[in-house]
């Protein structure tokens, strides 16, 4: 089935646009870097139906992973847990170890279970809680139909923190044998249009190398390019080397074609 | 169809989470703040059936409007306005009266057309589009099924300059008599989970307001929440009303219930 990931945003704070969603981008980067194909990110807002019907849509599309973000606290729109069980056709429920963790954690700070404390222990049957060292809500990971779905609080640093401590640990075990490698050139005093046929001939001549390129400029200044030349090999160094042909290949064809350009 | 929008974000940029999507949350705090209602943010990658799918899948849900951000510029990997042809079933061609605005475009930098610049005003038949003001190539508006389709460049700032100059006067024709109101209240010494039974009795009591808990606090520290009220209403002024009420509510609970604690 392949290494494909999909990232599952939720919050109404997203839709709004109060919060950027930087949880997505900093999971894409980790995902990407440790050989995983990141296809989609779907955000959604609060709602159980939303939630549900993203889920479902995102299992249908057959990916390895599926990790979402957002929606696992105390409060009444924290419903990712519920939904998750929902989309999946299992009982939400207690579970024992996660209530543990919470118990554990409020028993720290002097404060007793409550029905809003609780709930961050309930989990669709058969899920594996995975503890927050840095904030209560434990994250959730389950398998279904051969798909492993990681559910993760939306906080940035509790997201982050159990990603680290327990998700990357198990994803470095199933990840593939591939490696990402990326390097920037800058030019400037190229307008885009002029340097894509070339981005053309350096990628049909390195085949393994994927050029991007980013306007960068300002008006009135000079046209300033950023080309974004990424390559992913089993073996890191031969991904490294086709990033240094495609650079070679490039800035010999601009210098073959332009008089008056700067290179970063 | 009431009157939500979807936002689809496309580029590789994206899922590799060498960018952040700040292009997703900038047009979706302007479309909120028209009255709009921003469900669902899609990010896909420069592939012509991953935007196809995207943009099938988002005209099915039947929303007022989608905006799609990026694929639109010179290069090999610009798809968008391929993909959307696809997507609607009509054929990809020149539009005149684009060819005139990318024309004229590199005529005042002294440049000719080329096959890589003529690419940027082909767009799906019946297609208007709409001028760059900051760079070279045209947004897109198309109408299908009574959805209104807006692709807009990656850039940010053109996409900026065209969704001001030439979306947002549409956008005010056709918005929603609705309107957004928002304020943010700092509650330091405090749980989330303890706030939880309080949000929900402010809620109950005004139900035109939807308070959303944000923690802030890092460890060692009191916990820091941040409380985002909201409301929506015909008339401005009495969503402010909802959220002074909510906001008198939430005090008057929180001096209630608790000893210790800051607001802000």
């Amino acid at each position: 089935m392949g290494y494909n990931v999909e990232i599952i945003s939720i919050g109404n704070e997203l839709l709004i646009g109060k919060t950027i969603n930087t949880n997505a981008a900093w999971l894409a980067r980790k995902l990407t870097f440790l050989g995983f194909n990141v296809k989609r990110i779907t955000t959604v807002g609060d709602l159980i139906d939303e939630i549900v019907s993203a889920l479902r849509e995102s299992i249908s599309r057959r990916p390895r992973i599926i990790i979402t973000t957002g929606g696992l606290g105390p409060t009444f729109d924290d419903k990712t847990s519920e939904a998750l069980a929902e989309a999946l056709n299992r009982p939400w429920v207690v579970n024992n170890e996660a209530l543990e963790l919470v118990r554990k954690k409020y028993e720290s700070m002097g404060l007793k279970l409550t029905q809003h404390r609780v709930k961050m222990a309930k989990m669709p049957k058969n899920a594996k809680p995975l503890p927050n060292p840095v904030g209560t809500a434990p994250g959730i990971m389950v398998r279904e139909k051969g798909i492993i779905i990681i559910s993760l609080p939306g906080v940035p640093k509790e997201m982050k923190a159990i990603f680290e401590e327990h998700v990357e640990p198990y994803l470095r075990k199933v990840r593939p044998n591939m490696y990402f490698c990326e390097r920037i050139v800058k030019v400037k005093g190229i307008p885009e249009s002029s340097l894509a046929p070339i981005i053309d001939k350096v990628m049909k001549k390195t085949s393994r190398v994927y050029v991007k390129s980013h306007p960068k400029g300002s008006e009135g200044e000079l046209p300033a390019i950023e080309l974004h030349i990424v390559s992913s090999d089993t073996v890191p160094e031969k991904a490294e080397r086709n990033i240094e042909e495609a650079i070679e290949t490039l800035l010999k064809l601009i210098r073959e074609n332009f008089q008056k350009f700067q290179i970063e």
